[in-house]
């Protein structure tokens, strides 16, 4: 087999993910492989957590399998990517930009994976950083985007941006996205930015509700170093967000730099993966 | 004169504002006018305080002028409209949608104005109150726009909304904003709102950064019954807007009705105001 | 009964049409109403032609009936508007935003109907004309939409738009288009515009693909008179669009009028008629 | 010098540029240059002709000038590009992305140029060939974008589009535009689409005001295949365009390939080039 041994990974409260999970485990078990439970919140599903078995994830398993929606999957693919696993994703429901298996069709597509059946898709990931005084206060990695967004004020946050050095533009807006290729069909597109291709070498940086219609969204080298610096938070403290989740308060004395991370995501596609089926579907192209 | 006691509005810690309001007040008296200050901050400015005159607003005074931008007219504006008193807008250096007179020929226009030389431009208001568990809680008027947001969250927020009782959507957005023609030019176009006429008795009502990207601005009949219930805040208290200004703090249990408001303000404009010429300089048509 | 005498349209080429027309034909005669079919196009139909009455469409008929989509609406719809005769579509399949009676509840709601169980939805239309050196070359009516285009050139046209004889601005554009509140859901929303509601006395004027980024959507009052004057044709005929009919070729001397119709269209909308439902399931609002 | 021999282009009708051209002829005479003129259009500026050599335009030039606008330097960047030679612009009067030195400082950016104090951009470019019925019938190179746009019609045109082989989307809408990331700040903005670095190996592909509101701007690998096939142009013949020039009548039997040309064009920039103060500049970031 490919993959002896297998992480798997969900926010165990849901019922939902909870039978799915217990499903896997003893079908996965039956298959051979060794199978182990992310630590992802307390849980009453029995079984090995990877943390026991007291080694590296890295050492513990071969792959992680998330169950739920694309927001589990980005906080698990970045815990793998920092071990350089590779990721499956099985969506409940709905389907996901990142967890594109449907449950009906799990055991085939898993079988399928299992056998050597697939193919491995690279995300790139955003590394990001943020100085207060010139001083590194916090440090970040991303799948799918970083933003600035203003905080409990009803007036637009003023941010002066540089990239590669070079002085780019003063924005008045509610905030700065910026995105990889798989953040480009997430809140970057709410904000207009455009549908990166996944594999492109890129990032879409675009302001939120700029109060210049000029400043349209821009799409640059994946290799630039950005530098985003706060200029006037128009009062209140602004919020600083790594793929959703808010890691960090703005208090106006800060800048924030935004380059592409060492590290990658690595995502296990079924061979019959159809990046376009997908946005087709989501989006209501039909 | 048409008009015999003026008030005159600004910021006046700031000192350009300061300088224009002192020399506006001993111009107008030596025209034979009543010159009160408003309240509007502690200032150094010597002078009759409106309040000092011991009648209620529309007794002691005839017009105001308020000197500054947008932002300061809209506060008085509002306090104006309560009493039913006509505005002029003075600014300095950067043209208002409001104040569209500048300081350089600001004599010049007065003159035409006290002269009679002058039409009143009529400008319709929201009224909102938000109730929460069914209980009124707060109430007020706005001239440009009424907005709630999303606060301290990185994911977006749910509402649902009805349009003179009868369900429109639920809405998965940034926020949603409800603006007056007057505001269809401040963040409503930021938002991706058109522009509304002035004088249209309409209202625009945007989500802003919707997630569903075919819930397009929508224009209603400003005597429309606008009810916009809190759905999911996302886990973070939600913050509502009047005019830009933070009201209140949403705790997800809040349903915000809007219409049309019975007060207006009454813009006093030159007879040579030309709306389009105002747009074309603020966004660059040229 | 309401009506006595009912109109019969639709393209009857189509065969889904023909056997719906002819269904409805013998339906109608059952109930005891007079029934005669518009000639729409050349047709196999038999039965009596509205023009066989030998009297005008009015003394003829009191209500049509479209069978089709929102284009065969249209094209009725301005018809019967000179004769300010009310209209009920039925869609064929696809639910349209004028003909919202599918053929599976056709009897039913024709059933209410005929029984007076309705709501007539005024829609109020465009009039325009088009002078060439000052001289009016042609007049016609429009219910959705009035448009310029480019002709068969790459580059931008420049026309220039007055509204209310006020200068508003010169548009480097693929062409402009003005819609009515019905039209806002057409062609106007693929061009950037806002969706007015249908009972809103407001016109959507927008440039489409314009150059300059700050020229936005505008809504007027419908009472507004716009005059568009053509500049520069960038060395190819333009074309002039009536509801969405090439209705003139334009050489670059033309100026465009354009001002709300006296005519309006009367629909007849079942009592449960909801704007909102039609708006959320055509544009995937769900 | 870096250079010997230097060709000089531009539409030699309007007397500005023939006055910039009659002044650079001598004024690089004098340091000793050979100068060539460009047969770009029948004029009365006396010279030699680069044609008049007798060798072929890259043994016979070691760098164009272009003197005009972005649409001057599009059609020589593509024929300079034909024989792997670099190309400066000198606009007049109006800064252009491409023509970037101004007439005012020109003899300063010159004489540094020529003194090898430059750098060269690439800027990579498209190629395009139509298949009627299977069959070859044009093939075309673009430095901007290539788009087909609906002809003589009011309806919009249907394309069906795929990537690398796989299908994408059916699309209705007014055209398609593919643009290069010089192209990407020129029609391509004015249709929605993002501004891309100018050195990005990417492609915009976006549909022009489609029908579904969903199909946003496409950014793709710039060693994308992509097959463009009509499927229904509305009754009416389709214009297709390259830089924006019409190249070929569509009449609805055609597949367009568009794919990254081998071809490049090379500007030189002075060495204090500033992309971003150019987009500042024309899209009124200020």
């Amino acid at each position: 087999m490919v993959f002896d041994s297998v992480g798997l990974f969900g926010r165990y409260q849901d019922a939902d993910v909870e039978e799915t999970i217990v499903f896997l485990q003893s079908w996965l078990k039956n298959k051979g492989l060794q199978v182990f439970l992310g630590d992802t919140t307390a849980s009453e599903i029995s079984g090995m957590r990877v943390e026991e078995s007291g080694r590296s994830l890295s050492k513990t398993i071969d792959v992680g399998i998330v169950v739920g929606g694309d927001g589990t999957m980005l906080h698990v693919a970045r815990v793998l990517a920092d071990h350089d696993l590779p990721v499956i994703g099985v969506n409940l429901g709905r389907l996901g930009f990142l967890t594109d298996i449907p449950t009906e069709s799990m055991e085939q597509k898993l079988e399928e994976i299992l056998s050597g059946n697939f193919t491995i898709e690279k995300r790139s990931m955003l590394s990001t950083h943020v100085n207060r005084s010139d001083k590194q206060i916090a440090k970040f990695t991303a799948l799918n985007d970083i933003f600035l967004s203003k905080g409990n004020t009803g007036r637009m946050i003023e941010c002066e941006t540089k990239i590669d050095g070079q002085s780019v533009a003063r924005t008045r807006s509610d905030g700065i996205i910026v995105a990889t290729p798989t953040g480009s069909t997430a809140y970057a597109l709410s904000v207009g930015g455009p549908i990166l291709h996944p594999h492109l070498p890129a990032i879409v940086f675009a302001p939120i509700c700029p109060h210049s219609l000029g400043q349209r969204p821009l799409v640059l080298d994946e290799r630039s170093a950005i530098e985003i610096r706060v200029v006037d938070l128009a009062g209140a403290t602004a919020n600083f967000f790594v793929d959703g989740l808010r890691s960090l308060s703005l208090t106006g004395d800060e800048t924030i730099y935004i380059e592409r991370s060492k590290k990658i995501t690595r995502l296990v596609r079924s061979k019959f993966h159809n990046h376009y089926e997908t946005l087709s579907s989501k989006l209501g192209w039909g």
